[in-house]
C-alpha cells in the first residue's frame, strides 16, 4: 500500500515459532520498509535487504516509539515488532505514550496494532488449561512501577482467587524479587496451590517445571520464563505417559475466594 | 500423522478474521477428521466432505469434551475449536475436566493444545494500547460462579489498579448483572476512567463504543462484546482524523493503587 504519509504497524511475532505467526502480522511485516524493536525480536523477522533493522536494547522503548513515529511521517513503513503480542507489556503502549506526550503533528501518524499469541496464552496452552477461570497478568519488573504496588496487586489478585500470570519475573538488577513475592503468596494460599515456570516456549531451548507454592524455587527462573501460580481451583492431572497436565476448573463455590 | 489411538487437538480459532488463524492453528485442522464444538464455532471452519461436524449448543462444554475424548480414543483425529483462544473460556478447561473426573483409560488420550489470539487481545489491538499496565480477565457469568465471587473479584482489580476485561458481559438470562458490576466498579474508580465496548473484532458486525465509567450504558452491550474498564492510568488521545485511541501508561507512581 502507498500512502503519502507512511504508517506504523506495531506487531506481535507470537511466542517465537514461525507457525504461531498470525498471517495479518506476516502480510504486516511484508510490507515494512523499517524494522524497529529490541535486536533479539527484530532478528526474528526474516526481511529483504532493502529493509532497514533498527536494533535496540531492551531500556529504551520510548526512544524507540519516537523513532517510529518520525519515520512514519517521513514516509516509511514502520513495524514496531514485539514477542508474544505487542500490547501486553510490549511496545504498543510506548508508541502511545510517545504521541500523547509528543507535538500535536504526532496525532497524524496512521498506527495499527497488530495482536499476536501472548506469551501467558502460549505458556498455559503447553501447560494445559491453568487459565481456565478468571485470571490477571502481571509484570514483576520495577523498572516503572514500586515493588509495593506489585505487592498490593499480588495480595489482591491472590486474596480473590484470581490465577497469576507473572511477566518479567526476574533479572540480573532484582535476583530477589521472585523470592519476596512467593514468600507474599504463601502466606496467602494454600501450599500445594500449583506453579508453573514456562521457559522459551515454542522456542528450541523450552523448559517447563511444574511444582507448587510451597516448594517453587526462584533460582529455576530467569528472564524468559512465564511464571504461573494457580489458584485452589487449578488441579494437576497425571496423564499415563507420566506427564502431566495442569487445568483449573470453571466451577467455583461460593466459598472461594 | 497416523497415530493407533488418534489424538485431540484444542484449537483456538482467534477473534475471527481468517488472517488472525495462526498456521499452527490451520495445520491442526488440516489433520482433523472430526471438527466438535459451539455450532457457530465449527460453521467457520473450512473443511472437505470427509470430515464430521459435530455442532452442539453453548452451554453443554462437559458432553462435547467426553464426545471429543470418546471419539479420539476410537481412533478419529479430532479438533476441539473455540474462538479466540481455547484457554480462556473456551473449551479447553473443559476437556481435561473431564478427564480429571473420568475412567482412568481417558489419561492416555493424546491432548494438544494450539493457543490463539483471545478476544481480550484482539480488542485491545482495536483500541490502541489499553493492556499496557497489569490487568485481569474475568467472566461475568454466574453459570458456574456465585455473582458474591464475581463481585469480590472485580472490587479487588478495580482496587489494586488492575485493567479488567470482562468476558461474557450479558445475557438474557441476566440482563441486570452488568448494570451491577458497573454500579460497583462506580464505588472504586473515579468518574472519568475510561470504558471500551468492543462488540464482534475483526467480524463484519465490529463495532467498537467508547465511554467512562461514569457514562458506560450496559444497554450498548450484548453477549459478544467484550468490555474493557481501564484503570486510573488509562488515557484517552484524540487523533488528527477524529477517531480515538486508549492507552494505560506503563509508569506507575507510588500512590497508585
Amino acid at each position: 500500500m502507498t500512502r503519502a504519509g507512511g504508517r506504523i504497524f506495531i506487531v506481535g511475532l507470537g511466542p517465537g515459532a514461525p507457525e504461531q505467526v498470525t498471517p495479518q502480522a506476516s502480510a504486516a511485516l511484508a510490507q515494512a520498509t523499517d524494522l524497529i524493536g529490541y535486536a533479539p525480536y527484530v532478528a526474528r523477522v526474516e526481511a529483504g535487504p532493502a529493509v532497514v533493522r533498527h536494533a535496540s536494547d531492551n531500556r529504551v522503548e520510548l526512544d524507540r516509539a519516537r523513532h517510529a513515529i518520525e519515520l512514519a511521517l517521513a514516509g516509511r513503513n514502520v513495524a514496531v515488532v514485539s514477542g508474544g503480542d505487542a500490547g501486553v507489556f510490549g511496545m504498543a503502549s510506548a508508541v502511545f505514550e510517545a504521541i500523547d506526550h509528543g507535538p500535536a503533528a504526532w496525532r497524524e501518524v496512521d498506527v495499527t496494532v497488530i495482536p499476536g499469541v501472548s506469551a501467558v496464552l502460549a505458556a498455559a496452552a503447553r501447560l494445559g488449561a491453568p487459565l481456565g477461570g478468571d485470571f490477571c497478568v502481571i509484570s514483576l519488573s520495577d523498572n516503572l512501577k514500586p515493588r509495593a504496588v506489585v505487592h498490593r496487586r499480588l495480595a489482591a489478585a491472590a486474596g480473590a482467587g484470581l490465577v497469576i500470570a507473572l511477566y518479567n519475573p526476574r533479572s540480573k538488577a532484582r535476583p530477589d524479587q521472585l523470592g519476596a513475592a512467593l514468600d507474599l503468596l504463601r502466606g496467602i494460599l494454600p501450599g500445594d496451590v500449583p506453579v508453573a515456570f514456562a521457559r522459551a516456549i515454542g522456542r528450541p531451548d523450552e523448559r517447563v517445571i511444574l511444582t507448587d507454592i510451597a516448594h517453587a524455587d526462584p533460582e529455576q527462573v530467569d528472564m524468559s520464563t512465564l511464571v504461573l501460580i494457580g489458584c485452589p481451583l487449578t488441579h494437576v492431572i497425571d496423564r499415563a505417559d507420566g506427564g502431566r497436565w495442569l487445568y483449573t476448573s470453571r466451577r467455583v463455590g461460593e466459598a472461594c475466594a
